[in-house]
């Protein structure tokens, strides 16, 4: 058996999950971000701890654990560089967890798990090569060619929001102007509404609304909503110049669409399939396949248990 | 021994190679690239049978022929999908050569075969993972990592110079706005000054020139010119975006800049460096290297016979 931990700013999740890849235990505590390093890591030991026992009950042993962290992850899948909001950074975290529980522990990324999730059970299932971007507050993702996972020789690699594609009239939070997710993700068509709102008259439903969301955004557009649609069509523009860039770079065999701003569904894959065909290298050689991601809330923690799996082999 | 084959739209350049990676002896003939593939194909196995005496006389055998070709190869390196200024396409070039020659044959694309040269005896020789920017007439390169060429699933990959970076004011011959070559290559270069010196009345020794090469454009800029200094700031303004990307997106361990404008040196590094320095994703993690690529003309011959050597094994 495998655990895999899901640690987000909320809480931390784990699952004890089969050969399978099914979650066949779940425990979770919350995560209480702010603490010192120690205390969270404390928690996250007492959740493999309980998942530890589950196994036992069942006669069964956990063989490695696997964590993924919304931060950078370098030397072998062990040294966490920084995270996002957690206070957890320049720390040997695989060796701090090793200690307390005396099983294998691999680290990795929250976007590579993800990725790897659906390359193991989910949309990505049935290709060599992958690339999830999910679409959410930001624009994130992870790569996998010939099944093994782009991580980069720093712990860097695929911060796929932060690919300039364009100019935009604000600047990333990464200090760039024309980052991906600055027009591809739910920040980005806000701010752009909002700028079209302020600063026209265009009649809209939108303006009937207190609070403007990308699922309101998308419905509006779906409806024929001019401005609503102005906005979406400029969100698959960039995003499809995005995807292209990453068809002339790396040639996947498919690329999925996860996060909160792909539950506009197959409408958004139809306006980026349309978009993507427009701007092809080569009209003659066929292309990665658009499909929308296909695991929710528990990816992380699969994608965590396969990811300590394969480096375990 | 190994035979790699350069074929260009001018000459078929063979090389027979030993273990060390050195050419010990050199055949070439014309291309004649308007003929029939037929005619082209004869031509690249009378080089091959060339060599093969050549490695007979010395009492060796040559083991696997490598190909790198101007085109989009598929199929594990078999199949030329197309091929640019040689009337060779949609053919199995693999095995229409191994019929004539009875030795294997793998074909790759020329920019891939480069970069695996500066991998394996060049700039990027103590690295894992690297990337080669060709800097020429447009932006070509090959992507390494942890040895292995990216290929792509349909071998349209590491199409470097068609990574959208920004807006300009021409499209780029693929279809698309923004393109790296567009902005970074000798003809984007070229084309910015030009439009400079027609739209403005700037002073500047260009205007002194009948024929203004790339060269002359970064020697002018060295010595202060100032209309040559803005053209290749631009240049390295959008070749930091593109360098960048692929650190946000691959984070290899270097990246070596080749081809006619690299030739600018030193001078092309340091200003590279600056600019991407400026633009990091976390200025506290470590990232790859700026390298001036080190091989020059025989580059082609031995990537090609390195390519079939790694492949052959």
């Amino acid at each position: 058996m495998i655990i895999g931990i899901d640690l987000g700013g909320m809480s931390i999740k784990g699952g004890l999950i089969n050969d399978s890849g099914l979650i066949i235990e779940k425990k979770s505590l919350p995560t209480g971000a702010w603490r010192k390093p120690q205390e969270i890591i404390r928690d996250i030991t007492r959740v493999i701890d309980d998942l530890k026992l589950k196994a036992n009950d069942r006669d069964e042993v956990v063989s490695v654990i696997g964590l993924g962290v919304p931060g950078v992850v370098s030397h072998n899948n062990a040294f966490l560089e920084k995270c996002a909001n957690i206070n957890l950074e320049q720390i040997d975290l695989k060796k701090e967890i090793e200690l307390l529980c005396n099983t294998q522990v691999f680290v990795d990324n929250d976007a590579n798990v993800a990725a790897i999730a659906e390359y193991e059970v989910g949309s990505l299932k049935n290709y060599n090569s992958g690339i999830l971007l999910t679409l959410g507050t930001g624009v994130g993702g992870g790569i996998i060619i010939d099944g093994n996972v782009i991580r980069g020789a720093h712990g860097a690699g695929a911060e796929v929001g932060h690919m300039v594609v364009g100019e935009n009239f604000y600047d990333c939070n990464c200090g760039r102007n024309g980052c991906l997710e600055t027009f591809s993700s739910a920040t980005g068509i806000n701010k752009y509404i909002n700028k079209v709102l302020a600063e026209t008259k265009s009649p809209t439903v939108l303006r009937d609304y207190d609070r403007i969301d990308t699922k309101l955004i998308f419905d509006s557009a779906k409806k024929g909503d001019a401005v609503a649609l102005d906005a979406v069509n400029r969100f698959v523009k960039y995003l499809a110049i995005g995807i292209v860039n990453f068809i002339n770079i790396l040639d996947p065999e498919a690329i999925a669409l996860g996060g909160g701003v792909s539950h506009a569904g197959q409408y958004l894959v139809d306006l980026l399939e349309k978009e993507v065909s427009k701007s092809l290298y080569s009209k003659d050689i066929e292309i990665a396949e658009l499909k929308l991601a296909e695991l929710q809330n528990d990816a992380g923690i699969i994608g965590a248990g396969f990811m300590a799996k394969n480096l375990h082999k």
